[in-house]
C-alpha cells in the first residue's frame, strides 16, 4: 500500500508558512508501515489541483490531503476531489449540526459562507473536527482513497490521531501502538549512534528517534493483530532503552517536560516557585500550561530588572554589584529568595545573556546560571547555550527554560 | 516565468526534518516576481527523481532542487539532472581545488569519495560552498534550467543569496514587494466578507487574507519593473485598508503583538509591568521575546494564588473574599498593584478560569478579566473565551494574553 502527501495552500507555495503537516504525516505514514514516496504542495486551483490528483493516483493508491477546507470561495478541494472521483457534492446534514453546535458553543454567529463546510462529496466518510469548523473526509471509489483534513496543524493532528488513523488502520489490517521515550540534555545524533546497531537489527518493534528542539523523542512501534499483543512486543524494548540513558530519560509518553514536572509535583505532594530574569516568564508559563499545575505553583516572579530581583525576591544589592546579574552568586540568591517569599518546596531561577546583544567576553551571549533551592541547600548550574545555537534568542531563551525544568524535576527526584 | 520546488531527500519523505528549505525557496521566489505553482519532495531514487524532473519541466522553466550533492553512492540529483540534460559528467578542477582548500581549513582529510562531489555535467555553471563540500550548480538547455544546491539550510540559504539569486534576477524582468496588514480581535471569515468584492477585483496589488491563531494578516503585494514602483502602487491600497479597519489594525508589517506593543513603549519611552494569575506568566514571556525589552519591561509577577496576589500585588484579601479571584475588582487591584510596586507607567493583570476544570455557571470555563492601569486609571475587561474556543486551555490562555497585549497597546496609545 502507497501514499503520497498532497498539501494544498496558497501560503504555502508562497512561503508564508512551514509545511509542518507534511513532516507530521510523513512519519505517521512511516509509522503504520505505509510507503510514501512523495510529497507535493500546490494552490488553492482547481485545474493544478486537478492535476495533482492526476500524478499522485498514478503513483499512489491513498492521498493524504490538508488545506482548502475552509469556507471561502477559493477553498476549492473537496469540490475537485468529488470532480475527480465523479461525484456529486451533497449537504451532510449532521456536519452541519455539528457546525452549527460549534458556533453556539463559541458564541459566534454562523455566516452563509460556513455552510459551505458541510457540503460532502456525495458517500464520503465524514471525519468530524472538534477544534474547528471544517470536517474532513474520506472518499474511496475503485481503490484509490483520498483523506482530507484541514490545514492548520492543530486541528490536522487532533484528526488525524483520532480518525484518520484508524481508518488507516483498517485497511492495513494490523493495529500499531508506539510509546514514546522522551530524552533531555542529549543530541539526536549521539542517541542515534548509540542506538544504531539495535535499531537497523529491529524490525517489529522498530525504533526511531525524532529530534525536537533540545530535546530527543525515540518513538518505539510494535506491530500485531491487536493491542495486547503489541503492547506485550513493546514492554521489554521499552524497559531497555530507559536502562541505556538513565540519565537522560524523563518520561515515557510524558508529553512535556513540564507534564513530568507537575506529574511528579502532584505525586509528592510538593510546591514549586520560580524566579526568573532571561526567561521572562516562560517557565512559569509552561508549569502554568498543564492543569492542576494551581496545586503546585503559586507563585512566580519576573525579575528581569535589578530593583525587582532586590525589591521581590531578596537578592543582595551587594551580590549585584560584585557578581552583576548574570552570575553563580545572583542565581543561588534568586533561587533561595523566591522560595521563602513563596514558601514553596523548590525555588528555580534563571538569568543570562539571552541577546543578540549584551554579550561580552567574559559574559557572553548564551550564558546562563539555573539555580535550583530546596531543603537540601541551593546550587546554581552554568549553561553555554551561545555555542550550539547561533546566538538565536528564541532557542536560548527555551533551551535555558528546559533547563531550569529538568534541573528541578531532578532536585524534586532528590526530596 | 514560472519555476518549481523540488527537495531531494528520504529523510524529508521519512518526516526525520521539516522541510524549511521550501518555505525559504517560496518566499525569495515570490520577491523575484517568479511565479511558483507547485513543491514536491521525492526520495534519492534516481527512476522517481528522473520522473519528477520530466514532470517539473512539463509544468515550468526552471526547477530549482536541494539535497542529494553529498559524497555516498545514493546522492545521485547531479548525475540524474545530467542524464535528463543529455549531458556528459566531468571533474571540475576549480571545485576540486576549492573542496581541498575546505577541508585543510578544518582540518580533515578528504576521502576519496568527496571527490565525486566536483563532478559536474558539462557546462554547469558552478557555485562554490562556503559552508560545505558540496558545491551547487545550474544547468540549462533548451530553455530549461535546473538550479541544484545542497540540502543543509545553512549552506543552501547562503549560497542561495550570493549565488543563485542573483542568477536567477537576472532572468526575471519583475520586483514583488509584499506589505502585512496584522489585525487582531477579528476574524478571518468577516475579514474577508467586507473585502470579498475589493479581493475579487484587484489584479496589481493583490491583497490576501491568512489566519494565525486569534488573529488575521492580510498580506498585499504588488508586481512591477523596480521596487519603487511597487512601493508606490502598494501605499494607497495599504492605507485604504488600514482604515477599512481602525479599531483592529495594530501593525503594517511588524510581526507579532508584542512587537508592536515593545515598539510603542520604547517609541515613547514608556513602562509596563504584568500581573497574571491565568495566563501565567504568557505575557511576560512575550514582551521579554522581545530584543530590548529590558528598557520597557522590568517586573512581573505570577500570581497564581490567592497569596501571592495579597503578598506581591497588594490586592485586598476583602476583595477576593467578596468578589472571587476572577473578578473585575481584582483584576483591577491586580493591575494597580503592580503598576505601583513596579513603578511602571502600565501595569497589566489577567485573571480567569482556563480550564479545564475549575469553571462554574457563574463563572465559566473561559471567563477572563484583563485589568489596565495606567495614570488616566484603571479599567478592566470581559472576556468570553470560552464560547468560541472549545474549553481548550491553552487556547483559552493564549486568547488572553494576545487580548492583554492588545489592551494594554490601546491604553498605551491614549498616554
Amino acid at each position: 500500500m502507497t501514499a503520497e502527501i498532497l498539501c494544498v495552500g496558497t501560503e504555502i507555495l508562497l512561503g508564508d508558512i512551514i509545511n509542518t503537516n507534511a513532516a507530521y504525516l510523513a512519519k505517521e505514514l512511516a509509522q503504520l508501515g505505509i510507503s510514501c514516496y512523495h510529497q507535493s504542495v500546490v494552490g488553492d486551483n482547481p485545474a493544478r489541483l486537478m492535476e495533482s490528483l492526476e500524478h499522485g493516483f498514478a503513483r499512489a493508491d491513498i492521498l493524504i490531503m490538508t488545506g482548502g477546507l475552509g469556507p471561502t470561495y477559493d477553498d476549492l478541494t473537496k469540490e475537485t476531489v468529488a470532480k475527480y472521483f465523479g461525484l456529486e457534492m451533497e449537504l451532510h446534514e449532521p456536519a452541519l449540526e455539528a457546525m452549527r453546535r460549534f458556533f453556539g458553543r463559541i458564541g459566534r454567529e454562523m455566516t452563509k459562507n460556513n455552510e459551505k463546510q458541510a457540503m460532502m462529496p456525495k458517500g464520503a466518510t465524514v471525519f468530524p473536527n472538534d477544534r474547528g469548523t471544517a470536517p474532513g473526509l474520506a472518499v474511496e471509489k475503485d481503490g484509490k482513497t483520498a483523506i482530507l483534513m484541514p490545514g492548520p496543524p492543530r486541528e490536522m493532528t487532533a484528526m488525524f490521531q483520532s480518525q484518520a488513523r484508524p481508518f488507516l488502520e483498517g485497511k492495513s489490517g494490523k493495529r500499531f501502538v508506539s510509546r514514546g521515550i522522551h530524552l533531555f540534555g542529549i543530541g539526536e545524533s549521539t542517541v542515534e549512534s548509540i542506538l544504531h546497531d539495535k535499531m537497523e537489527r529491529m524490525t517489529n518493534p522498530t525504533v526511531a528517534p525524532y529530534a525536537k528542539e533540545g530535546e530527543v523523542l525515540l518513538r518505539v512501534t510494535a506491530a500485531a493483530a491487536d493491542e495486547n499483543e503489541a503492547e506485550t512486543m513493546l514492554a521489554p524494548v521499552v524497559e531497555e532503552i530507559c536502562g541505556i540513558f538513565p540519565e537522560h530519560v524523563y518520561g515515557v509518553d510524558i508529553g512535556s517536560l513540564q507534564n513530568a514536572l507537575v506529574g511528579e509535583l502532584l505525586r509528592r505532594g510538593k510546591t514549586i516557585a520560580t524566579a526568573e530574569s532571561c526567561t521572562g516568564g516562560i517557565v512559569a508559563s509552561r508549569i502554568t500550561d498543564i492543569a492542576g499545575a494551581s496545586k503546585t505553583f503559586g507563585c512566580g516572579v519576573t525579575a528581569y530588572a535589578n530593583e525587582t530581583k532586590i525589591k521581590l525576591l531578596g537578592v543582595n544589592p551587594a551580590t549585584l554589584e560584585s557578581f552583576g546579574a548574570v552570575s553563580k552568586e545572583t542565581a543561588v540568591e534568586m533561587a533561595a529568595g523566591i522560595r521563602k517569599i513563596s514558601g514553596a518546596d523548590i525555588g528555580v531561577s534563571t538569568t543570562g545573556v539571552a541577546g543578540p546583544d549584551g554579550g561580552t567576553d567574559e559574559k557572553p551571549v548564551g550564558l546562563v546560571w539555573v539555580g535550583v533551592s530546596t531543603e537540601n541547600g541551593t546550587e546554581a548550574f552554568e549553561l553555554r547555550l551561545s555555542r550550539g545555537y547561533a546566538g538565536d534568542r528564541a532557542i536560548i531563551r527555551n533551551m535555558a527554560a528546559l533547563n531550569a525544568l529538568s534541573l528541578a524535576l531532578k532536585a524534586l527526584k532528590r526530596l
